[in-house]
C-alpha cells in the first residue's frame, strides 16, 4: 500500500477520514497499558503529529510496545475523527511494522534539551520540534525568495565561489589551494609559487557576488544571486558564521528609490509567504521562542517602511546619546544599538536609512551631489537592526576611477568592472540580504548556529 | 514615466499597442539615413528585440545617430503594429535619451564571435544572443527544480561547503585555510599544525552534500540540496569544471524504484517548464546550436524511461564490442560511448541502468541479495550519456560497518552516519543531478565553460 504523508492527511482530511491509510514515520513518544497503546508519530512532512492507537489483537503488540523513542515504523489503519480530543483525528492501527528500531541510548529522549547540547548532535537535532520548525521555515524562505524574483522575471545568476579577486576588500578571506601545505613551493625570491597551484594564481572564497552580479544586470537588466559567501572573521558571536548564504539582486535602469521599493516588497512577500505556508511553525515560534514575533511581523507586512537620511538619523540619535554605549556623531558608523533605537523607538516600524558618508561605505557607491555622501541604504527592522544593505552604484567612469585611486585600489583588478561604465553604462542599484539573518528574523531564533544545518564558526567545522 | 520591459510588451501587447510606452535597453544595431533611423533594442528581459524608428524632428537626432552598438538608451514613443514586417510591432520614438554611450572599441560589434573569444570577455558575453538564451534558461532550470521539489513538500537543505571530512573520497579536493601559505606553522614532529588554522583542523571544499543530506531525510522524510560542489581534478575537458552546482534529493521510506520515479518526473518537469517558459530561447538553440534538440527533448518528455540491469546491459554491449574503443565485460565501469550506445541505439530513449557491481560504486550503496551488486542507478539520456547517478542507501548498521571495514574507511569519521542506522533507520534513496550537465543537455551547448557565468577550470579563475 502506498504511503501517505501526514501533511497530506492534514491538508485533505476529508479524503482520508474513515478510510484506510498507511503512513511511515518516527515515534515521538509511546505509552502502553496491558491491552492497548498510544504512539505519537511524526513523519517530518508536517509540524503536527499524528496519534496512533494500537491494540493487543496485533500479533507484534509486545514488540511494538517495547519500541524506543525515535524508532521508524509503518502504520496501517483507519483514520477516525476524535471530536472530543485535542487532535482532530487519530489512526486506529491494524498493522504496525518496525522499519528501524531505535537503540536505548537515543540522544533525543522525550524531554527538553538545551540548544547548546543540540548543537553537538547536528545530525539528529532536525528531529526535534524546534529544528523541524526552523529548517522547514528556512526552506520556505529560500523558495519564497526565488519565487518573488522569478515572478518578476529576474534572472538567477550563479556567481563564482572561488575567486581570484577580493571584491570590496571586505574582511578576512579563506584561501583555496591544492598545494601541499607541508611543502609549499616557493619562488627563488622567497614568495609562494602560485604558478604551481590549481589555478596558477592565489585564490580565495568569495565574500560577495555583487561585482559579478553587476555585469549580468548590464545584460539582463534585473538579476539576483543566491549563494554561499564566506568570512574568515575571528568573531565568536551569536550573529557571525564563517559560511552563510546571501541574496544579492541588482537592477539596471534603476536608482536608490527603486532599490528600496524592491527591498520592501521582497521582505513583505517573504513574510506573507511563510505565514501562509507554515502557520503551525510560526505559532510555535511565537509561543515558545520569541513572544511577540507574530505582531512584529504583522506590523512589518502592514506598514509602509519609514525613510530617513543618515544625517537626519544622526541628528535624532545624538540627542539621545545618553542612552547609548557608543555615542554618535556625524561620520560614525551606526551600531546595532543605534539601529534598533531608530526602528524600535523612533519609527516603530522598518526604516530605510540613506545617504551615508562616503568614508564608511564601499568604493562602488554612487557619490551624491553634496560630494560627501553616497547613495547607500540600510534597511533596519525591529528586533534585529540592519537586515539589508544596498546602494545605487557609481555609473560614471571618471568618478569611479577617481574614487578607486583615492582608496588605492589597483585598477587592473577592476578592468571588467570599469568596462561596464564604458560600454552602455546605466544607472543601477542593488542590495544584499544575509539569508541567515533573515531566517533569524522570521523565526525569532537568536543564535545563527541554530538556523544553519551544519554551522561553520571559528574552531568549529563538524560533520 | 515608468519604464516598461520588452518582455511585458510582448506578453501583453494588446495593452500597449497604439499607446505611449517608455523602455530602457541596449542598442544591438543602429542604421540611419538622412532623415530617420532604425535601432534594434534589447533590454535583457526578453530574447526578441524591439525595433525603434526615430526621425530628424528629434532634437538630438545627430547624437542618437552617432551612437555605437552597446549604448544604453531610454526611448519614449508609440508602440505601433507592423503587420507587413517580420516583427509584430515597433516603437515610433518621440524621445531618445542616451543613458550611457558605448566606446568605439566595444568588443561586441555586430558580427559572429567565436565561443573561445567570448570566454575571454565573460563580463560582456551575456549581452549576446547565445548567452542571453543560455543564462536565462539556466535560471529557469534552477527555478523549475526548486518548484518541482517544493510543490512536493520537499525541504531544501543547505549542506555545508567547507567540510572537515571527505565524504566518499571522491576525487581531489580543494583545501581551505587561513594560515599564511608562505609560513605554514608546523608541529614538532614536522606535520602541518592545523591547530593554528581557522577551524583548528584540516578542511576542504565539499564534493557532495549527500551524507549530510541523509541526516535531514531521516528527519523530514523528503529533502533536496541545491548548492555548489568542487572537484580539484586536473581535467581540461569540455565536461569538467572545478566548481559546479549539484542537486541531491534524498527520500526516506523509499527504495530504488521510488528513486527512479522521482528522477524521471523531475527531468520531465524541468524540460516541460523550460519549453513553456523560454520558447524563443529553445527555438534558438534548436536552430543555431543543436539541430534536433527539440525532437530529442520531446522524446524524453513523452516516453516512459527504459529499465535495464547492469548485467543485462553488459550482455547487450559485449555483443557489440567491435563498435567500442573500450571493450566491456562484467565488472567494468561504463564509458560515455557505452552509455550513449545504450540510450541512443538500443533503447532510443532515456534508460535507467541498475544494480552495478559493488566494486565500482560507493560504500554507502545498498547491497543486493546476490551479494555482488548494489542498488545503484544511473540515468542515461540520448546525446549526453549519464545525467543522474543515484542509489538506495545501505540502511543496515552491520552491513554498512562491514563494507566500510572492507574499504578501510575510518569508522570515527562516520559516527554520525552510522547513527542514522542505529536510531530509526529507514529504507531510503537519493540521487545527484549535475546542474551544469542538465543545462548543457537542455540547451545543446557542448562546453561546460559556456553554461557557467564565470567558469573555474584548471588554470582559469578569471573575474
Amino acid at each position: 500500500m502506498q504511503l501517505t504523508t501526514i501533511r497530506e492527511i492534514f491538508r485533505n482530511r476529508e479524503k482520508y477520514l474513515d478510510k484506510e491509510v498507511c503512513v511511515g514515520g518516527w515515534v515521538r513518544s509511546i505509552r502502553d497499558s496491558k491491552t492497548f497503546g498510544f504512539i505519537v508519530l511524526n513523519d517530518g512532512t508536517f509540524f503536527d503529529t499524528l496519534q496512533v492507537v494500537y491494540h493487543d489483537e496485533m500479533e507484534n503488540f509486545a514488540e511494538v510496545s517495547r519500541m524506543n523513542v525515535g524508532a521508524a515504523i509503518i502504520v496501517k489503519g483507519t483514520l477516525v475523527p476524535t471530536p472530543a480530543a485535542k487532535q482532530p483525528f487519530e489512526i486506529q492501527a491494524t498493522e504496525i511494522s518496525v522499519e528501524g528500531a531505535s537503540a536505548p541510548d537515543y540522544p533525543l529522549q522525550k524531554k527538553r534539551h538545551s540548544m547548546e547540547y543540540l548543537r553537538t548532535i547536528s545530525h539528529l537535532r532536525p528531529r526535534t520540534n524546534t529544528f523541524q520548525a526552523v529548517f522547514r521555515v528556512r526552506s520556505l524562505i529560500a523558495y519564497a525568495i526565488h519565487k518573488f524574483f522569478q515572478e518578476r522575471d529576474f534572472v538567477y545568476v550563479h556567481t563564482p565561489l572561488i575567486t581570484g579577486s577580493d571584491c570590496e576588500g571586505a574582511g578576512e578571506m579563506f584561501q583555496v589551494t591544492t598545494m601541499d601545505l607541508a611543502n609549499i613551493p616557493m619562488t627563488e625570491d622567497g614568495k609562494v609559487d602560485f604558478s604551481q597551484d590549481f589555478f596558477h594564481k592565489a585564490t580565495n572564497l568569495t565574500v560577495s557576488g555583487q561585482l559579478n552580479g553587476e555585469t549580468y544586470a548590464q545584460a539582463f537588466r534585473n538579476i539576483y544571486t543566491f549563494g554561499p559567501t564566506f568570512r574568515a572573521e575571528n568573531s565568536n558571536t551569536t550573529r557571525h558564521a564563517a559560511e552563510f548564504w546571501m541574496i544579492e539582486p541588482e537592477i539596471a535602469f534603476a536608482d536608490l528609490k527603486d532599490d528600496m521599493m524592491l527591498a520592501e516588497s521582497m521582505l513583505k512577500y517573504i513574510i506573507r509567504y511563510v505565514l501562509e505556508h507554515a502557520p503551525q511553525e510560526m505559532n510555535f515560534f511565537h509561543s515558545f521562542i520569541d513572544k511577540g514575533l507574530l505582531e512584529r511581523l504583522d506590523n512589518v507586512v502592514n506598514s509602509d517602511f519609514a525613510h530617513v537620511t543618515y544625517t537626519e538619523a544622526i541628528d535624532i540619535l545624538s540627542k539621545n546619546n545618553d542612552k547609548f554605549e557608543y555615542k554618535v556623531s556625524w561620520g560614525c558608523d551606526l551600531q546595532t544599538e543605534h539601529e534598533r533605537y531608530l526602528t524600535e523607538e523612533v519609527f516603530k516600524r522598518p526604516v530605510f536609512v540613506t545617504d551615508y558618508p562616503k568614508e564608511i561605505k564601499a568604493f562602488y557607491m554612487k557619490l551624491n551631489e553634496d560630494g560627501k555622501t553616497v547613495a547607500a541604504v540600510d534597511c533596519l527592522v525591529p528586533g534585529i537592526g540592519e537586515i539589508i544593505g544596498g546602494s545605487q552604484r557609481e555609473d560614471d567612469y571618471e568618478k569611479l576611477v577617481k574614487r578607486m585611486e583615492e582608496l588605492g585600489l589597483d585598477r587592473e583588478d577592476y578592468d571588467f568592472y570599469l568596462d561596464l561604465r564604458k560600454y552602455g553604462s546605466t544607472r543601477h542599484a542593488g542590495f544584499g540580504l544575509g539569508f541567515e539573518r533573515c531566517v533569524m528574523y522570521l523565526t525569532g531564533m537568536s543564535n545563527i548556529r541554530d538556523v544553519i544545518p551544519f554551522p561553520r564558526t571559528v574552531n568549529n567545522c563538524e560533520l
